[in-house]
C-alpha cells in the first residue's frame, strides 16, 4: 500500500455520467472517464419499440451500470492510480428519478413481462408529464395543511417522486402492483454497490415529502390521493433514511470484480448532484450561498433553523450537510436565455464581428456589452423566459423587456438580460436574509463562471457582494461525491470524519474573485427597485397579462 | 388649346421636391419629375462652412426654387403636356419650417451679412434645437391657461414656428433685427411665384397658434415668453390668413418664363404635406381617417365641430377642408420600428431564409409572421420605441416587449411589433370616437401600404374596420397639391369650384381593400385590452419607469 490514498465520485447525470478519482490528502482530481449513457434521454420512443406521449423523459437504468463499470477502471487507468488505494466511493445523482424494481432490485423494466411498458422505466427528473397529479397532490397537500406544503416554498413538483408515482397508479395499474419498492435512482445504484437499500435524507427531503423526525404525511393523505396510494410508504417505500456521508456499505464483490476495486470499499449513502456539490464549493457553514450556474441556477445557503422563505425548492433538514439546514432556491434559466438571445436575436453585424475576431457571437457580444456602463442604456428586463422558480414558484410568468428606442443595439438587449438573471438572483438572496438566513458571500461553480466573465462582474455588482469560484467549477458534483466517499471511510480508514473536515482539505476555490464595485452597485441598487416593482406587478397578480397571453396561446394553438 | 386640362401639384419635401402633372377630368397622374434638394438636410455645417450645434436641421430655400425652376419643366417634358395647358398650380409643404426673410421677401441666408449665421437659414420640421423654448412656451401657456394649449393636445412641439423663432430671437437677436417677416416655407414659395405674400390657414392653425376668428394669443402672452417678442404679430407674422383651395394670385412673369407655364396661371395658397393628402385620398367629410403610412403615421381626420380629444397634435377649422375641423394625431415610428427590427433584431435563420428566397429581409419576415394566428405566439408590445405622440404625447417613454419564452422565434416577435403599431392607431381612434368624431372607414397612403400587406390586414383586424387604400399610395401629397391648383382655378378656369368637386373627379382609391376578419378581431379585442391596460400603466402615470430610466441613462452618459 502507498502513502497516498484515493477516493472516487461517480456523478452521475443526464446524459452520462463521470468518474472523478481524488487524492484524499489536498482534492487534487488525478484522473477521469466521462461514459455517455447508450440510450440517453429517452423521449421519442423506448429502445424496444413503443412511442411516448409528449412530455415524458426517462432512462434506461443499465446506463447507470455501464457508467459504472466502465468509468470506474477507466478513470483509475487515467488516474494511474490503483483499486486497492481507492478508500471510499461516493455518488450523485439528477433527482427525482425513481424507478420501480422488486424486492431483489431488479428494474421492472429489465424484465420481459414489463420491459414494453413505459411505466417500468426510470421516470427521469425532467418527466413532465406528471402535471395532472402534481396539481392534486397540491390541491389536497393545501387543503389538508400538510407541511410538505411549506417545506417546498407553497408547490410540490411534477418533476418529483410522488407526482410520478401517482401517475404510474393512474396509468399503469399493473405496474403498480408489481413494484416492490419505488426507489430513487440515486438510492438504487448504492443499493446495487452494496446490496443494501439505504436510502438518503437528500432526495427524501427534497423530492420525497420527507420530514426528519416526523418521516412521511398520514396513510390518510395518501388514500385521499388515490385509496390504492395509502400503503404506498409502508409497503413500497419504507421509514428509514440515512444521512449524508454516512457508510451505505462495503463494495459487492461482484462489483469489486467489475471495477478493481477492493471488496468491501466504503461506499456513502446517494446524493443530489445540485446539493452535493457545496461542500466541493468550501461551504459547510451558514452565510455563504452557492451558486450552480449553467442553463439555470441553483442556489444552495446552509441556516441553523427551519424558516419558511418565500418560493424555496426545499427546506431539508440534514439536506446538504448533516446537523444544518439546507435551502434550495433557483432561476428556471439562465445560460438558457442567452442561449436564447444567441439563436433568436443576434443581428447581422454581431455575426459580422464574431467572424471578424475569429470569436464565438457570445464573446463577441460579452466585447461590446462589457463597454457600456450601468443604466447607460436604458433598458431593464424580467427574465423569466421559463417561468420564474424562485421567489414566485410560476411556471406562467413570461420574459419582458423595456426601454427599447430605435437606437437600441443588440449589445445592450444581451446586457439587459445578463443583469435581469442578476436581478433574479438579487431577489433569492433578499428573500433568504428577509427571514434571517445569511447571505454573506457567494460561491459559484458550473459551465457559466468560466465562460462569461463580464456576467460574474454583474453579479457581484448588483447583489453587492464578493464571489467565489470553486477550483473544480465543472466537476464540483463528482468532487463532492467523493468528498463523501471519503466521509463514509472515516478517518480510520484514511478519509475524514466529518464533509467540513473533508472541505477543509479537500475543496479550495481560486484566487479569481469578482468584488463589487461601489459605483456600479449604487446604479444597479436603483435599476433592482425597478426591476421589483415590475417582478410584483407582473408576478404577484396585480396585471396577470402573462397568463392570459398563455390562456389565449393555447387556445389559439387548439384551433 | 386643346380639350383637356392639366393641373400641377408641388410637393416640396425632406430631400427633395416632387412635380406632377395631373389630368384635370380625372385626376391621373401624366407625368412627374423628382428633383433633389443640392444641400439636402444641412445638420452638420452650412454650405458656406460653419459647424452646427447638434440637434439643428437646416434647408437652403434656393432648394425649393431649384425643384420649381428644373422639376416643372421636366415634369411637363414627361407628361408632353404644353405650359399653356396648365390651368393652375398647388403646392404643398413639409411643416413648420419657418424662415427669416426682408420686406420684399428676400432671405437673409441669401444676404452675405447673415448667410454664415445658422439662424438665418430656413429652420426644417425636424430642427429639435428648441426644446427649452417649446418647453417655456408650455409652462407660460399653461399658466395663462391659452388656448392653443387645449388645441394641440397639452403641447406646444419644439418643432413648431414659435419654438424656432423664439430660439433665434434667444440665441442671435441681431438676425431677430434684421427680420421683417417670419414666415413658413410654405407661404414663402407661393409669395414668390405669385409676388403674393398670402399666408396658409393650415400652417398657421397647426403649426402657429393662429385659431379661425380669434387669431394669435395676445401681446401680453408673447411679451411674458419674451419682452421684444410682444409686437412679433403686428411686425413681423400678421394677422391676414387663407383657406385651402384659394387663389393665392397668379404666377408672376419671372417664374412664367423660367418654368414655361402662363403668365398669371392661378397658384392656389400653401399646405401641408400631410393635410393635403387628405383629399386626395377621397376624403372631403366626416367619418373617414386618412392614414399617412410611412416611418412614422398622420392620422387625419374631420368633424363638423371643435371637440377636445386627447393627444392630438391639432385641431383646426379650415385645417384641412374648408368649413369643417381637421383633426390630426400620430404615432411617432411605425415603419423605423420595423427599420429598427431588420437591423438589431434580425437572427442569422431568417437572413438564411432571405437569402434562400431571394427575397427582402421583409418579405422573408413577412413570409413566416403571415403564418400565425393571432394570439398563437403569447407576445404583446407597446410600440413606443420613439416615444407616443397621440394620445399621450410623451417622447419620454419607450418600447416594451413581452410575452417571451426560449421558444419564441423573430417572426412572433416581428409580428408583435406590427400588432403593437395597429393597437397604437386603435387607440387613437377611440379617443375620436369618445368625443364623437366618427370613425367608420379607413384611407390609406404612404410606402407601407404597397411593402407590407400582412400588416394592412393586421389593422383591419384590429380596428374592425375596412382599410381603403389611395389610387396614388405613393405621390398622395403632390396629387393633393394638384386638387387645390385646379380649386384655385375654379370652374371658370376649367377647374372646380370646391376640395368636394375636386374630389369626387379627381381622387381615388384601388379595388383591393382589406376586411377584418370576425375571428380575429376578437381575438385582438382581448388582446387590445391587454395592451391598454399597459399602455396606461406604463403612460399614465402608474409607474413612471421608462422616464426613470431615461433619467439614469442621461446621468450615466454624461459621467
Amino acid at each position: 500500500m502507498s502513502y497516498e490514498k484515493f477516493v472516487l465520485g461517480i456523478d452521475y447525470g443526464t446524459e452520462s455520467g463521470r468518474v472523478v478519482v481524488i487524492r484524499v490528502r489536498n482534492g487534487e482530481e488525478i484522473g477521469s472517464a466521462v461514459i455517455p449513457y447508450p440510450d440517453g434521454v429517452i423521449d421519442e420512443k423506448l429502445p424496444c419499440g413503443p412511442r411516448l406521449e409528449p412530455d415524458w423523459a426517462l432512462q434506461n437504468p443499465r446506463d447507470y451500470l455501464l457508467v459504472t463499470e466502465k468509468g470506474v477502471p477507466k478513470a483509475l487507468k487515467a488516474a494511474k492510480v490503483k483499486g486497492e488505494d481507492v478508500i471510499g466511493v461516493g455518488t450523485d445523482f439528477t433527482a427525482s428519478s425513481p424507478l420501480p424494481v422488486k424486492r431483489d432490485g431488479a428494474p421492472l423494466c429489465f424484465l420481459s413481462p414489463y420491459r414494453k411498458r413505459p411505466h417500468a422505466w426510470v421516470k427521469l427528473w425532467k418527466h413532465h408529464a406528471a402535471q395532472p397529479e402534481a396539481n392534486q397532490i397540491n390541491e389536497v397537500g393545501r387543503e389538508r395543511n400538510e407541511e410538505f406544503i411549506q417545506i417546498y416554498g407553497g408547490k410540490y413538483s411534477s418533476e418529483w417522486f410522488f407526482s410520478k408515482v401517482l401517475q404510474l397508479l393512474n396509468e399503469d395499474p399493473e405496474i403498480y402492483d408489481a413494484t416492490d419498492r419505488f426507489i430513487e435512482a440515486a438510492d438504487w445504484i448504492v443499493w446495487q454497490l452494496t446490496g443494501e437499500e439505504k436510502r438518503n435524507t437528500c432526495t427524501a427531503g427534497y423530492k420525497g415529502m420527507w420530514i426528519k423526525g416526523k418521516g412521511f404525511p398520514s396513510e390518510e393523505f395518501f388514500r385521499t390521493l388515490h385509496p390504492r396510494l395509502a400503503n404506498v410508504i409502508e409497503t413500497k417505500v419504507g421509514e428509514n433514511f440515512y444521512p449524508l456521508g454516512q457508510r451505505a456499505g462495503g463494495l459487492t464483490a461482484f462489483w469489486a470484480r467489475k471495477t478493481g476495486l477492493k471488496d468491501g470499499t466504503p461506499v456513502a449513502v446517494g446524493n443530489v448532484d445540485a446539493h452535493v456539490a457545496v461542500p466541493a464549493c468550501t461551504v459547510t457553514q451558514p452565510g455563504a450561498l452557492v451558486m450552480i450556474m449553467g442553463t439555470s441556477i441553483c442556489h444552495m445557503v446552509l441556516g441553523t433553523g427551519r424558516q419558511m422563505v418565500e418560493g424555496m425548492c426545499g427546506t431539508v433538514e440534514d439536506g446538504i450537510v448533516p446537523g444544518l439546514w439546507g435551502y434550495e432556491a433557483g432561476q428556471s434559466a439562465v445560460g438558457d436565455i442567452f442561449a436564447w438571445f444567441f439563436e433568436h436575436g443576434v443581428p447581422d453585424y454581431i455575426h459580422h464581428e464574431a467572424r471578424k475576431l475569429k470569436a464565438s457571437l457570445a464573446t463577441a457580444l460579452e466585447k461590446r456589452a462589457a463597454a457600456l456602463k450601468p443604466g447607460e442604456f436604458g433598458l431593464l428586463a424580467l427574465d423569466w423566459w421559463n417561468g420564474n422558480r424562485s421567489v414566485l414558484v410560476d411556471v406562467d410568468l413570461t420574459g419582458a423587456l423595456l426601454g427599447m428606442t430605435l437606437a437600441t443595439k443588440a449589445e445592450e438587449i444581451y446586457r439587459a438580460l445578463i443583469e435581469a438573471t442578476a436581478f433574479g438572483t438579487r431577489t433569492i438572496i433578499e428573500a433568504f436574509e428577509s427571514k434571517g438566513v445569511e447571505v454573506k458571500a457567494l460561491v459559484a461553480c458550473g459551465g457559466l463562471p468560466e465562460k462569461n466573465k463580464l456576467l460574474m462582474q454583474i453579479y457581484a455588482d448588483v447583489t453587492g457582494r464578493e464571489i467565489k469560484l470553486a477550483e473544480q467549477l465543472q466537476t464540483c458534483s463528482a468532487l463532492g461525491s467523493a468528498m463523501h466517499g471519503a466521509v463514509a471511510a472515516g478517518r480510520a480508514g484514511g478519509g475524514y470524519d466529518s464533509i467540513a473536515e473533508a472541505a477543509q482539505h479537500m475543496a479550495h476555490v481560486q484566487k479569481l474573485t469578482y468584488r463589487p464595485k461601489a459605483q456600479n452597485h449604487a446604479i444597479y441598487n436603483r435599476l433592482f427597485k425597478e426591476y421589483q416593482t415590475l417582478h410584483d406587478y407582473f408576478g404577484r397578480g396585480e396585471n396577470d397579462v402573462m397568463k392570459r397571453l398563455k390562456v389565449l396561446r393555447r387556445e389559439q394553438a387548439a384551433r
